[in-house]
């Protein structure tokens, strides 16, 4: 394990965290409020940390799959410990547990609040919580990648293992510029928001907040009741961000390069967009009586379907309330998630469709034992490991998922609360249902089920093998 | 496709059904109920049609695997067809959809009824109802391969689409020989458990049935309060046998065979044994404040765990009321299973371990991306097509378990009754938690809702796959 190469990168990361924290400390001087400081001292010690770590360059920079992995399960660690300090420090959040929870669930676009009343909170608090969203939508080492010149090894080793779903693509010859291109697309569209937002008539804080919360998948609102108070117009913006955020970022890079064709022919896009349809017209039927009209029922249908699908987790109703039918569509899309290579989380659509293949490839093979038959996503094939690796990817995503709820009924609250709470953060959605649904927060669990679900927010943003490993004895012995 | 083996088997199977109907007859008769003649009239109208299916031998007698899956499930749908006549000619239960529910129930070992108070119900009913089990539990292919001499083929595929588990090991030499052996084992160990059960003070008939119950892994109970009612002795000899009956027979094998160390040394088994003693211990220490001693705590405690993951289903407390960890437990159980190769249901235990197994490979995979490794159970390399199984077996089994969820929400119930009754019926255990909980029923449902759970319990049973191909229209397809 080259050891220097895993700091060397921590230390950027800090750095990066440390200008990061120039954002939410404007916020709170341009209002005024004292908390600014919070920021300040957060910033310095970031930096101070940060510096000692890069200042020796590490003399052997090569980036095997094992470095990649442990490298990035780190930094998402140091950068969660130090982004939990200005809510300590300002006293938002005093306990510790609840800070890094928030940070946590900031960084990893969940979401998942322990905060009873965000109104309280100062500008500048809620500036840096919805901030957090929009750092990790795209991910803290891509930025890094994207802004540094790190000399040699594999470096898309890095990129891999941050990057969401089965497979990651390179869309230029180097990996700084395909970070760059990803970070540009992200950006423009995140502006592009933000000005519709505007024109829409809405402040430019909440502009600001609210299209760092869409672009990043996140959802944490500035509002105690989410979206509700904002115009259907505005819900309606936002319905339309947050689907396109959740779209493989690659699509959009193709359309840049006017290649049409390939780009509408993604079958992962198809299908993502066809359970949307599916899933809003079947809740817009089934909810028509709660609303009086089909219009407005499909219009809340579609905020709340896009909004966990993409896994945001804003909200404009309490779903909680909705017929079973609408609340059991809702919990299996809280499963399904978003496109690979979006900001979304959740298992990914594309997981999905391998696995259906796969599925389909199984029951041939009783029909014609000897065939050989590969799986195609795209019209190439999908390589064995690729599918080995989502097969077992989805074992492992449920023997957490159980471990997880096993945990929480410690607690003693309903199992609905705790199966959809360990849903909403392992797929780093935000709201379940019941205690935990969007009217409420994540303070009824104890500090043990609060660490439960922070580990699971952490394993679902990193899609856990890169988190794990870091708790696998083997990745620290010397061979 | 070879159609005329097809028939063939299904009538030698629909013969079967007919001598088995002697049994409940001549209960009926014993005990002067009237009822009997359903019985009569059933083993006639199935002896009529079994003949008319074998009177004619296919002239190729093989067996692909295709065929053997075909064959089974359809065995099976037609044994479960007849099987139901008896409830509706007789009147006990008129409605077709809620007979052919209880007959599936019945043969898959589910134990999940829609009779209100069985206590009402003739005994000459009763006797069939928990005879089912008995049927079903080793299989009536297994059945049938050991008394039949069937011609040419490879009769193993027949053996491999009925018995549960990823993989099927023949004991001895021929596949009859190796049905043999297990029927005879099957039988052994049945007519022990009632001979315990009589001395223990059990009336005939409650022993007779209570042993098919427990062989089969069934749950079927003769009282309303199902084990509740009898003494402390009984409840304990039922634990011991539900445990022996969830062990794998090829382990009963090796004992009668002598060879004591392999046996000792089955992973599958210990596993088995380890996660009941950990789960008794867990769930007694949970509810120790609801009986009061801990002895009385544990006694509950192991006869509900060995009842859950065995997937019999008997109850002798209502578990729905137990606080939340031991709830949670009682769930997860569901999930896990029996071992494979026995009468119990579920995942089994040796796919978690092949899975588990998978998973520590994959994570090692990416510490050292160029080794080479296999898995390997009991000190033999598992087969890397036996690996792809299992974890397409579990994919689909969580496409199958999602889309029931889903279709049975349309019912508006809770969810958790539909999320405990899909488990407790695709498992093939019985109760799950709330609404069907152990004191209540399925009839909660609506006839769609039924068929669901039919699917679900055939599916769980024949493990999924041979029930899909039926579906698959490929099967149906000339080449």
């Amino acid at each position: 394990m080259n050891y220097r190469i895993i700091t060397y990168v921590i230390g950027w990361v800090l750095n990066l965290e440390a200008i990061c924290m120039t954002l939410p400390a404007v916020t709170g001087l341009i209002y005024g409020e004292k908390t600014w400081t919070s920021f300040l001292i957060t910033g310095l010690i970031s930096a101070l940390a940060g510096t000692l770590l890069v200042v020796r360059r590490p003399e052997k920079p090569h980036f095997f799959m094992k470095e990649g992995c442990v490298s990035v399960a780190l930094s998402w660690i140091a950068l969660s410990l130090i982004g939990s300090l200005p809510f300590m420090i300002s006293g938002t959040i005093p306990h510790f547990v609840d800070a890094l929870f928030e940070t946590v669930s900031g960084f990893t676009t969940t979401g998942a609040s322990i905060m009873a009343s965000v109104e309280d909170a100062p500008r500048c608090i809620l500036m840096w919580r919805s901030f957090t969203h929009w750092i990790g939508g795209m991910g803290v080492l891509v930025l890094l990648l994207s802004i540094i010149k790190m000399s040699g090894g594999s470096q898309m080793n890095l990129m891999k293992a941050e990057s969401p779903g089965p497979s990651v693509s390179r869309l230029a010859p180097t990996v700084r510029s395909t970070a760059k291109i990803l970070y540009t697309i992200y950006l423009l569209m995140t502006v592009l928001e933000t000005v519709i937002l505007l024109l829409c008539g809405m402040p430019v804080f909440d502009a600001l907040t609210t299209a760092f919360g869409t672009a990043g998948t996140g959802g944490f609102g500035i509002k105690n009741d989410s979206m509700g108070g904002y115009s259907v117009t505005i819900q309606i913006v936002v319905t339309v961000f947050m689907i396109l955020f959740g779209i493989n970022f690659n699509v959009y890079f193709l359309l840049l390069s006017k290649k049409w064709k390939q780009a509408l022919k993604n079958e992962e896009v198809r299908w993502y967009l066809a359970i949307i349809l599916g899933a809003v017209l079947l809740i817009g039927w089934n909810i028509r009586g709660v609303y009086g009209s089909m219009g407005k029922a499909i219009q809340q249908a579609a905020f709340q379907v896009a909004s966990i699908i993409t896994t945001t987790g804003f909200a404009t109703v309490d779903f909680n309330i909705w017929p079973e039918v609408s609340r059991t569509i809702l919990v299996l899309l809280m499963f399904v998630g978003a496109c690979a290579g979006s900001t979304g989380g959740g298992i990914k659509v594309s997981r999905f469709i391998i696995l259906l293949k796969a599925m389909k490839k199984e029951i041939k093979q009783y029909l014609h034992p000897r065939q050989i038959r590969k799986i195609r996503v795209d019209g190439r094939v999908v390589e064995h490991e690729v599918v080995r690796n989502v097969n077992v990817f989805m074992v492992v995503y449920i023997m957490i998922f159980a471990t997880s709820v096993f945990i929480l009924a410690f607690d003693n609250l309903d199992l609905i609360t705790n199966f959809t709470a360990v849903a909403a953060t392992f797929n780093n959605i935000g709201p379940g249902l019941e205690l935990v649904g969007p009217t409420a927060n994540f303070n009824v669990f104890s500090d043990v089920g609060k660490y439960v679900l922070i580990f699971d927010m952490l394993a679902g943003r990193l899609e856990i093998f890169p988190l794990l490993l870091v708790f696998f004895p083997d990745t620290w012995r010397k061979f």
